[in-house]
């Protein structure tokens, strides 16, 4: 099992990404295996330097970096010595299992589509994002930002994803699904909502609990929300900021505490054809070790298989 | 300045608005009068029981009452005498400055867009919702709930409305108003988004500050937030569950308490022919206290009439 990371990729990368690195050892098991990706002359001696046991990792030479400013699709094109350009390239051709990165967002989401693609029979694949649940569990929210105008069908894929990945990372038997709504009742909402309900009721491939509303994100009532990536982003930027307003207020808990980005390290795409992760440009060492940790969890049960199985066609 | 209150609505009326009446006196300003509206023989012993000088509040008898699980429109013409009816027909009648209510929000709505109907030149009218601010302002946040699908220029009219309400309740100069959308760079967002972006850019009515995103909700960014019903309420509904979960696990602070929908009382009806306010349905004398002081502060700004000068035709 090997898993790819993009050494480049995030604000205080190459030295955040080493680190994180040294951290994930740690904790990964025996037979997983990290590969580097990024400018070999300024990984190795960071390497040395923290100690990290070289038969461990395995640095794949990139020459450039697409810094997190420029335009994705221009960058990739102009850029295929870039790391997140390299990384792809080892997913596609099956040397790695897994590529994560905390670079340029965009251009991993382009990068994905461009290179693995997306799964035949997907609609649209989509970012999922983490909440903290008061029962101690994440829940999956989907999507949270790839797409911000969906279809009713969009949704209903989102919802199937998001279970099978709840079911096959968090171990989840039988995930209840639940749509992000502004009322409980079946004929509330947006047209997209309602419309999305009634494809719900018929799917036979989740365990859909019916409509959800803002209040019910962190209580159990679902371990998977559907939503579309508008509303998605909108809740999960907001739960962020909470999490940096409870901070500095100095007003921490263990249930607040897994707001913080840091604890799951990524946003995994779901709907294409590898396990891929996109981490906050901001990533700390910490946050490259889970997004690792995550990354390995998602190459060993081969969740993007598991997707292509149920919903692929 | 007299504000009708519907003295039947809600989980825990009539005690509980009665008793916030008892309270909302006591801050009120001298000229200003309390309406009662409901049933005479339980209102006027429990007026008498809590002590209240009859000289400030009037009963208006109304023989019905709207339950909340009603319909709201069956509900209003079936039952004329009922008090949010009779409520609004005193509003109509400019007997009363302001009428609010903490019973059914749908009768409540309805029963604003049926009685003093919407100003001419709205297209929808919208319920306005408050956030609090890091910097100790409240920030005004609409629709949360009205209006699920929106077109771009009824958004527009949202932060006209929004600002308005700003400017003349809670004496805001200029009020920042940012669009609610998940990047802060002009082409993000939803089709719904974009154009509403293009919108406010030309309209000369408003401080238009650009997009804000969800980690934008409590920092001074903007004194107004713009965005759909559906997106309102599902913003508004996590905050208050994250009120819940600090209350829950004792965490509390002055900026978190102002979370508490007790603090300011209810969401009132912007775009309508006369001040309306609807409390939560499980508002308690402070809650009641604080809504019945926020309708004193419209009914004396008239903020209805501002914004039929403003925006009405």
């Amino acid at each position: 099992m090997r898993v790819a990371l993009d050494a480049m990729g995030g604000d205080f990368a190459p030295e955040a990404t080493i680190e994180g690195v040294k951290l994930a050892i740690e904790e990964m098991p025996s037979d997983s295996g990290i590969v580097l990706v990024g400018k070999k002359d300024i990984i190795d001696p960071l390497i040395a330097a923290k100690g990290i046991d070289t038969s461990l990792v395995e640095v794949v030479h990139a020459k450039d970096v697409i810094n997190m400013g420029e335009h994705p699709t221009r960058a990739l094109t102009q850029k295929p010595e870039s790391s997140i350009a390299i990384g792809f390239g080892l997913l596609k051709e099956k040397i790695v299992n897994a590529f994560c990165s905390a670079g340029n967002t965009g251009a991993m989401h382009v990068g994905a589509m461009f290179t693995i693609k997306a799964i035949e029979g997907i609609i649209r694949p989509g970012i999922a994002g983490f909440v903290p649940k008061e029962n101690g569990d994440y829940g999956v929210i989907m999507d949270v930002g790839a797409n911000a105008d969906c279809k009713p069908d969009v949704l209903v894929q989102f919802g199937e994803m998001g279970s099978l990945y709840a079911r096959h990372i968090f171990k989840i038997d039988n995930p209840k699904v639940g749509l992000m709504n502004l009322g409980e009742e079946e004929q509330k909402g947006t047209l997209l909502t309602q419309a999305a309900f009634q494809l719900f009721k018929l799917d036979k491939k989740v365990n859909f609990i019916g409509n959800i509303e803002g209040r019910d994100v962190f209580n159990d009532k679902t371990d998977v929300i559907v939503c579309d990536g508008f509303t998605g982003n909108v809740i999960l930027k907001f739960a962020e900021s909470i999490y940096d307003i409870l901070k500095k207020r100095e007003l921490l808990d263990p249930f607040f505490n897994k707001f913080n980005y840091e604890a799951i390290g990524g946003s995994p795409i779901l709907g294409v054809n590898g396990n891929v992760i996109i981490g906050h440009g901001v990533s700390s060492p910490l946050a490259i070790k889970n997004m690792l940790l995550q990354a390995q969890k998602m190459a060993k049960s081969n969740i993007h298989l598991k997707i292509k199985e149920s919903l692929g066609e």
